[in-house]
């Protein structure tokens, strides 16, 4: 395998076991009941399969995007996951070329997938007034991704003075309505706009706030995702599923 | 507003209507019970207010990518929706550069979205027998998008000769099965590999030849969307919703 | 068929056409394309196979008390739905021998479940103070039931004077907020009340304005049913679904 | 409080907490941190405040049949959960004066519903060829209903004899459809038939069987229950909800 130095890569087996891991060449890969040696993974390809100390089979990869997100980042918020960010990308309409700013930075799941989805074409603002989360959101981006379009901030959006800078906007903040002014400022005309808020309450203010800001409320959605066990012979979802994230709302900059 | 010669644009109202349509600085833009002028349109921004003949407010954009796969593209076929869409990209890791499989393309919604992401660094090969899907998947892409990524193949894709070629591979076919073998082939090692199937009947038999196929079988799940109407003093959600649009299953080559 | 004067009776095909009608032994029975005569329905016994005048197949049936009330029961209001309604049940703790009041009685649909479950040894009083309402409910039950338990009340519950009378309560108001001492003074010590309203902002009213009247307030919760289609060669749940009837509140009364 | 000896009672508290005992009036009621004296429940009313040792408040009720399901009996097997219950009761009919069948009977908590709705007048029938089982259900349903209508069969239910007999079945067994011609045998014509199964696959199965011996296949459906946090300032869905129990399939008896 090519590995480039301190790599994430992510070891799988058929139970469903994943672990997500900086590759170290000096380093044993510690598993649920044994270990892998880095010699095999440098002898191995994506997709092969590595035998642990154990005897127990595991295949190795290199992490997609939801994987990294989902098991590999490290938390120091609440994330937003990968069932609400495939379908802010799309509403935002964040792709190549496309400049995005989102506040606050949290834990860096949503800044790597825009920094990502707008390439090096495109630009991500981020802002984070708590320095460690901001310090541990770049870490978590620079080991997935090589692409040098964020500019991370160390501030409240507050105090920032953008105009007409931003094709797209999301918020992920408690109280998200003292922000849309600014928003809207920092808006290109027309510009797409997104929150995520937990509770209905924070719906409700949200709505009110945005028609007040001259925003135009395009949708209040949730999303469920439903997984099924992977046995054929007795197909059936999961006993337990996600029941609440967060409430998801979409706006546009009017005149 | 500066506009490109039959680009595409969308007026929106307050109540939820939406209308996607190709600008023609010589023609009239016919509404529910009035109509728009072309020279209004020309005057105006995006997010602008235009007002009807008929009195009736309506605000101007550009279209988001997720709107113009909504309401703006002709469909031969049943599409994949934005809902699932969002989550596919993030699970076949779906990013600036990468190199993405389809069959088959039919009305080209995925293949846009694919296209968008992937970026000019990118690249995406889609299969589509029917020509007439393939032409009209063709035309609903050009008019959103500049980029000159895709190729587009008019052939069943088991017909394709494609070896250790692609990042992901997506397929939207009735019995997706008999092209596993061929999708494993022209996957690179440890490929993301995804397909929609409306029935559990087909989940049956489409975890079992994967795994006869050498696939690692990842998730298989489904996603909900709830939308809520746009009421803040009458919170609620909408009273009908779509139950069930397809189940999505993901896999990753493995040797 | 062993049949009562105006009996209740259903007929259905294998596509899912249902019909409630009462028998009428001198009136023809009007189906999609054809007719049944009545003289078929009184020479055949429940479950019997009818062919009408197209040619095509049809069953005869007494309705369970669930597809009178989704098919058989004049509406004149918005009605609480079985998938409701069965858990109203149980949580409301309904059964043989308990005294059960109820406003507004609406089309009577909660009413006639009541009052099946309570049974001739219990009892049930719904209050509707719009009589037109309320003459509608009666017809919609007798039509249904001979038990004679249930005290029909032409009056706005909030000038009712019960007092440690009833086991359970069920609030179907608009502003229920403004019931709720009523319902305290009514309900038993520790009986159980349940309510549901559609927004919710009526939730938020009603938690609070529950916790102030001395109510427990045990669950808060919202019912889906997700139907498939029956085709076991390609089951998938269908296109379309309920996405909202209302917030079920469940409460009790405590000193 | 009036308490019968040995009567099932419940103390609940604000946090949600909730436990299920049969009272005995020599006996402590153990709580999470504290104890509750037996005369300090005989001194007080359903819905009394009780202090426990450690200063907390609990509140005292007769359980609903509800929560006697959920949290009072001891299950030796998985259960029909009331989400589920009220609803069959709907489709199947089950009310005053109905002869219900069931196998198997498991932890009896759809036969203790079924015997409270169908009340004195009515009849359960149900059969478990589990003897272990059988005894613990008897024991389940005696401590919390006085009624004599149920007959409790120690066998497996393809071993019976009965015709014509019951108004509704249902059936909670791993391999429903080697049963479903003993069901259509016992019940009435027109009769009506549920059961339950935890796989896509059992419906499949059930599904073409039903249809060979001769069941009018009425509804497949799911049930989903979603839980509300109780606080009016934050209100929000439940992290966690119940993905999957079982899917529900209804038919009826033709000739």
């Amino acid at each position: 395998m090519d590995i480039n130095d301190n790599e994430i890569l992510e070891v799988v087996n058929k139970k469903g076991f994943k672990k997500i891991f900086q590759f170290d060449n000096k380093q044993t890969i510690q598993l649920q009941g044994g270990h892998i040696c880095p010699e095999d993974v440098l002898n191995s390809e994506e997709g092969s399969t590595l035998t642990a100390s154990d005897g127990l089979k595991y295949y190795i990869f290199r992490p997609s995007i939801h994987d990294y997100i989902m098991y590999g980042i490290k938390r120091h918020t609440q994330i937003v996951y990968p069932k609400e960010a495939g379908y802010i990308v799309l509403k935002l309409d964040v792709r190549s070329g496309k400049v995005v700013g989102e506040a606050g930075t949290g834990s860096g799941s949503l800044t790597l997938i825009f920094s990502e989805l707008v390439s090096e074409k495109g630009k991500v603002v981020t802002f984070e007034k708590n320095l460690d989360f901001l310090n541990n959101a770049k870490k978590n981006i620079e080991k997935f991704s090589k692409l040098q379009n964020i500019t991370f901030i160390n501030e409240d959006f507050g105090n920032s003075n953008y105009k007409n800078f931003f094709d797209a906007f999301f918020l992920d903040l408690k109280e998200p309505w003292f922000y849309f002014e600014k928003v809207y400022i920092a808006l290109k005309n027309g510009g797409n706009f997104g929150l995520i808020v937990p509770t209905t309450n924070q719906i409700n203010q949200s709505i009110n706030e945005l028609e007040a800001s001259n925003f135009l409320v395009d949708e209040i959605v949730e999303i469920f995702h439903r997984k099924y066990k992977i046995n054929p012979n007795r197909l059936r979802p999961e006993d337990i599923m996600t029941g609440h994230t967060g409430y998801l709302i979409f706006a546009r900059k009017i005149k």
